[in-house]
């Protein structure tokens, strides 16, 4: 059996930081995505085809990481991270912003020819944070939607 | 066949936008991680059992997503969002994050027994994002690493 890596390439959760809990797994719940029974009045988790999203009130993952809350979380700029949903063919990129904005996101940009070859648009969920969603033709999905990358 | 969900429960990728692409790439390579053929000079990738995980410059992010850059990127405080590392024993937390720091992370929070009944702590990546490694005994594996949350 070959030795585990000390650091196995995973990503098992994402977790955002979120202002409202219920407010929150509302937005994803509308998105049709499923709530897992590990959930709790504490911590949301939905299930994805890729890594689990966690959704747990920003003050208490800010301890949990003890890191200082950003004194000035509104309208201080790009984040960092973006997270993408990809699509299965091109056309699935419009309609999927706008159904994440009639859930309660904001669209950040449309959905836009991109100069790598495929379509792609964003929107803010109800905290901001920016999902992409992309329909790229090179980056193939395994029959349970989860994406693999090329080796 | 079913309707395709507009908006599917995926999160095919997360991207992370980075000061210096080398080096960003040079620390998650000393991890062990795969570096996907898809990379290019301008992007790389890599393969996770969840997720896979972009690397791109953050002024480029930031330019896509169309969301001003932030104006005070370090020491700004917790950004938002952690990702997660899930392990597979309570004893691979705290050597996971000694490979981390070896590979040029920064040691955030030890590894510490969790009041939720698992084992965490957290490391900052090169560009300061937080990453924890967690043994949480109610999380499985699928074989290939993929983390399965209850339904």
């Amino acid at each position: 059996m070959a030795v585990p890596a000390a650091v196995p390439a995973r990503i098992s959760l994402v977790t955002l930081g979120v202002a409202d809990l219920d407010r929150s797994a509302a937005f994803f719940a509308a998105l049709g995505w499923h709530r897992s029974s590990a959930s709790n009045e504490q911590i949301v988790w939905f299930k994805t085809a890729d890594s689990a999203l966690g959704l747990f009130p920003y003050d208490h993952l800010a301890a949990d990481v003890e890191l200082p809350v950003a004194a000035h979380r509104s309208g201080r700029g790009f984040g960092g991270i973006t997270l993408a949903i990809n699509v299965d063919t091109a056309d699935d990129v419009a309609p999927a912003l706008a159904a994440a904005e009639a859930a309660g996101g904001r669209i950040l940009k449309p959905a836009t020819r991109a100069d790598w070859g495929g379509v792609s648009g964003y929107f803010a969920d109800v905290d901001g944070y920016p999902w992409e969603v992309a329909w790229n033709p090179y980056f193939p999905f395994a029959p349970d939607g989860h994406l693999q990358l090329p080796d």
